[in-house]
């Protein structure tokens, strides 16, 4: 695989199935001329894309099998039923060392558990999480966990925030990144007891981040921080609550042009502005769950999305498998976890000691 | 008070003080005229700016106190000093019957603190919510809870339904109002244990409303249901993370508009829809965290409100006020935990019978 990189693709997975992973790994393959693909799924179905595109049938090998994991299987049976599915094959050929990443469309529960119980957490990490890039007014910056861990406990969170700034360091290229646990106030005193930990520990440890506090919902979008911690529910609504006040914000913006003839006109002057707009925050651009702290690489596209949304989600992969980020993620784990066991021995000696007594 | 509506104001609160509270007082007393106030702080300070509104001093009284709650205490500091804050005698008066409604622009958690240790809770209600109304594409709809309780288990969330929907009906007006679960996915089997005991409660249970599932981010701001329930964490999280993203899409909006002439002279042109588009977005139209479940009305204006936005505070309190939603509540309240007790008699009767035995 000198020079090259394999992705290995779950062509089955997503609302499109094919017709956005053969397109979209043609366009990725435009951008980034090093790419290889493994294509697992149907090869009726994609023989017959794949030789619309030439330049891309000539980097891909399809592997063919009947079975695929259903948008709706409960994450249990597709682990015991999928053993043949596209998914799990595609999984396979990253721990079988055929592939340096594999990037799915399908299930997110299916694709996690599988991933999981496959490609193991690297050593340190309790649970993997799912990242993402984000838009904000100058930068583009680190969210996690969107949707893998419904509850975290402090050292989860600590773990996310370490996963967070490799990221951001190893992969986007910040030299030190802020990062910040996501919670309802600023002040010392507010949240869950999980998150006063997790920043207590953050304060103490040295990291390849800079932790920068406690932030709320509006610093997301807003760019306060490079890297946003939290748990995987709260992340999820975010995300989700964000994506849609942006639709809300673009369709009344288009309800309002209508309204009279002089600010049709207005936008039809304005038509290339409003569209950078649009293409800054098109959600496509940061389509790509990376599945952080697992030990290889795996993206998770947007079910929904189209050729372009799904080859971003290629490149996404691409770059963490490129940049090594598994490598550093776990020596940086292993440095904090020396650190962590220095401090508990120094404060277990200061118990021991016994203490002078106070005339 | 026959036929007025008397509002208790804490005129020390939020960031401007008495400079938003007076001037918003007047605004809101032009849009309802048969308000009446009575207001809590420095006279010093209110009586000059009072001078300026005539028709507003006509119809408002000031109770001198030199003490207020500082933006930074912690409530239990707040409830124990604060007995002479502004804060707290206008709650008072609430309570001693003086005025229909307090509103205050201080410290949330010192606010929440006072009001429930001196108006109660109603009979039924284990603990407030802070509820809000939010613009979506087509209509106004009420969340709750906004940061009142980090944690929440079935039967809080329940009651917070009921909140909602009697809110939703009574005073916005809507027969039968949807309400949805803030979740990760719309599946029975996503999310904390929590919300789905409160969904099966909510699905076998009457009340003023119509359980419409579970419901993801996105929806909020689409307005998929009238009422969004979910604990106060990730409600407080979603509604600042949605108040971000509006101001980033109008911000990076201006910098595209600017970044050539032809989108200028277009924007110029289109400035009465762009306007339009700011106005119906605008936070201080839905201005005032209302304290729903407590023996008393009391709505929180934000604490960096202009005048205007005190306005609307004011107004949603007055509201509350005149369509005797406490009532309406307590009301609804009693009739679902009857149901609920001959819920739960039916199922131990049935447990208690002997069961037949198959031959």
């Amino acid at each position: 695989m000198s020079g090259h990189l394999t992705i290995a693709l779950d062509a089955m997975g997503g609302d499109l199935g094919p017709e956005a992973v053969v397109p979209g790994a043609a366009l990725a393959l435009q951008k980034k001329k090093n790419l290889r693909f493994m294509m697992y799924g149907d090869s009726k179905k994609i023989e017959p894309l794949l030789a619309q595109y030439p330049k891309l049938a000539k980097v891909s090998v399809v592997h063919h099998t009947d079975f695929a994991v259903s948008p709706h299987e409960k994450p249990g049976v597709a682990l015991r039923a999928g053993r043949h599915s596209s998914m799990r094959l595609a999984i396979n050929a990253v721990s079988e060392k055929q592939a340096h990443c594999v990037v799915s469309g399908g299930n997110t529960g299916a694709l996690m558990a599988m991933a999981k119980m496959v490609l193991k957490c690297l050593p340190g990490i309790e649970r993997p999480a799912i990242a993402s890039l984000l838009p904000t007014v100058d930068k583009e910056i680190v969210m996690l966990d969107l949707g893998a861990n419904l509850e975290c406990n402090s050292e989860m969170l600590v773990q996310f925030a370490i996963l967070g700034s490799v990221y951001a360091r190893v992969v986007r290229g910040h030299s030190q990144p802020s990062v910040g646990l996501l919670n309802i106030g600023s002040e010392d005193a507010k949240g869950h007891e999980e998150i006063r930990e997790a920043a207590a520990i953050l304060g103490r440890i040295q990291f390849p981040g800079k932790y920068a506090g406690f932030i709320e919902g509006n610093d997301i979008p807003m760019g306060t921080v490079d890297v946003v911690v939290t748990d995987g529910f709260t992340g999820n609504v975010a995300l989700k609550t964000a994506e849609g006040v942006s639709k809300l914000m673009t369709t009344v913006l288009k309800k309002k042009l209508k309204e009279s003839p002089l600010a049709m006109f207005g936008a039809f002057l304005a038509m290339g502005a409003l569209k950078k707009l649009k293409a800054e925050m098109d959600p496509r651009r940061y389509n790509g769950g990376m599945f952080l702290g697992l030990d290889g690489v795996c993206v998770k596209s947007h079910g929904g999305m189209d050729a372009f949304g799904f080859s971003n989600a290629i490149l996404h992969a691409a770059e963490i498998a490129d940049k090594n980020f598994n490598v550093r993620v776990a020596a940086e784990i292993a440095e904090v976890m020396a650190q962590e066991q220095r401090i508990k021995a120094e404060i277990s000696s200061e118990i021991d000691e016994p203490k002078e007594m106070v005339s």
